[in-house]
């Protein structure tokens, strides 16, 4: 806890595969609040693979990279906020943030929401709790639509959202099979998260041997494929789908650090098993947020669902966090800590 | 007309472009109809450039090429049938057939249905009143549903199917956009069709041409893409995606022509722009047929939506009729003329 807010900029645009030096750590003062503004003491910041697309252009250059945070209001002019609340937002990769939530903001703003620690760990709040357990909601539920007896197949099966599908498809009754990186990753699914079955696709030699994989795991075909990464493994579901299969995209992680697109062979599947692809973003669903949460937040407190969540720990440990978690070394969803918690024990 | 049925058929698979000597004309005898069967002449036969993608290994060679045809009914020991009915069905690419309707066939049969000559000239039965028109229909209204102010762009737009498209998407009080592959289809889709802009892809020196043809015709974006070709059009289509966009696929027509798959670049787009891109099959469909009918033929009746056909003639000039269709050769809906249409003046 310092007056000084440090935080992580982009520093250069990452060409290809993003590396720790495309961000820089910049030092500046706590802002003070001015008249309806809040003062966050950020707590937990999120790091997310989405946010590597929009290094390429979206992002401005050293600026504070936006990312949503857990945090605390230690200062508060607005009506809405006081002291002491547990709040998420967009906060960004620093340690303190100053919002203004429009004036109508009291619960439903998208920069800034209360956090009930009732529901969970805080740290949830940008997680399982929070847009990563909705996106994995509203895509496999309703886009998805499992049916019981139906195939769901997701990659990055282990990760902060496919955690989620493969057990969201469990609930609805149907079959769970997963890809991830790693034997680690594989055995978390099926011995962990309960999936009925996951191979790693590192293994697999060649796009052959993908398909081989794909198909041993999924023995009646694929009605759901929820798709995170884009790339060979699309390319291996779209050749597996049963007639009406359903495809949501809820990212291409495997193409966000490709310079060029080879492009997607097989997409005639989708006419020969009249199958439905659709990208979505978590944006046009925010709405669903408050219904959501108690549903959600009861799933996980009953044990129905379980979530695996690492926890890095100060500012300055951003950047590797980022970059390693981009090559695939996270495990479920990872956020750095960069305050303590009132809720946890000393 | 001869107690003969000549036919044409699959002689070999075709090896990429689909060439003449891929197809055979046999002389069999007419058949003799044994109990509940019916005996059909065929008037009109349909070529279609989905016929391409099922002679890969779909259809069996030596065997008649199965397509829809309009015909008449000869005999019958069928109680639902009677001679001179004016019927349609998948008869193939055949002077004759003989038909075994299923017992409950009153009119909503997969292998026989009645064409009723008030609705317009019989052959539109396998076009603008059969699936071509259906296709369009659904892909449409059903897939697309473009709303008022809003830009739908439809590759192949002067073909069977396209044609179709671009004045629904005028009656959904939309934007209507075509390419086609020559400048007489261009015009065709101006002048006659009521496209709203349209251009020549043939034109287009390379993907960047293309995408500046299309942004040029389309400024405000593309709300709908219907999508007959795949392709490089498919990825040009994808980059003008506007938000929330619908991308019906009913055809590739410039894929089944190649021995290899290239890939479709930009699929990105799909999440971007939270678009949907659906296969569909008119088979998913047919029992919309008995309702769609009337209305349909009500559209062309009244002038509101007008139709092309080229009417080949001679069983003999099937092979050709397909061969040179696939070659972009056609203006509107294609079908050979094989008998003596009894509603044509003599």
């Amino acid at each position: 806890m310092s007056a000084v807010n440090t935080g992580v900029v982009l520093a250069r645009r990452p060409q290809g595969r993003v590396t720790t030096d495309c961000f820089r750590l910049v030092e500046r003062p706590v802002p003070e609040p001015g008249p309806g503004d809040v003062l966050v003491r950020h707590l937990y910041l999120s790091v997310d693979p989405y946010l590597r697309g929009r290094m390429d252009a979206a992002f401005a250059l050293e600026e504070v990279v936006p990312v949503r945070v857990v945090g605390q209001v230690t200062a508060s002019r607005n009506p809405c906020w006081a002291e002491g609340d547990l709040v998420w937002g967009f906060g960004g990769w620093q340690e303190w943030s100053l919002v203004r939530p429009s004036a109508e903001a009291v619960g439903i703003d998208e920069r800034l929401w209360p956090v009930d620690p009732a529901n969970g760990p805080i740290a949830w709040a940008i997680s399982a709790l929070g847009m990563p357990g909705l996106t994995a909601w509203v895509g496999t539920f309703d886009l998805g639509r499992p049916q019981p007896g139906e195939t769901v197949f997701v990659s990055a099966a282990a990760g902060a959202v496919g955690s989620l599908v493969g057990q969201f498809a469990r609930l609805a009754g149907a079959r769970a099979v997963g890809s991830a990186g790693s034997a680690d990753k594989v055995a978390h699914c099926v011995d962990v998260l309960g999936y009925d079955a996951a191979f790693d696709y590192r293994t697999c030699a060649d796009q052959r041997a993908l398909v081989a994989a794909l198909r041993d795991a999924c023995p009646s075909g694929i009605d759901v494929y929820f798709d995170n990464v884009g790339g060979p493994t699309l390319e291996a579901a779209l050749r597996c789908l049963n007639d009406g299969a359903r495809v949501p995209v809820c990212g291409m992680i495997s193409r966000y650090e490709e310079t060029s697109d080879p492009g997607v062979k097989g997409l005639i599947n989708l006419l020969a098993k009249r199958a439905t692809m659709t990208g979505f973003s978590i944006y046009d669903h925010l709405h669903r947020l408050p219904a959501w949460l108690p549903r959600m937040a009861e799933l996980v407190r009953s044990g129905k669902v379980v979530y695996h969540q690492e926890t890095w720990q100060g500012i300055d440990s951003v950047p590797e966090a980022f970059v390693s978690m981009l090559a695939g070394g996270n495990l479920g969803k990872r956020v750095v800590q960069v305050g303590d918690d009132p809720t946890l024990p000393g």
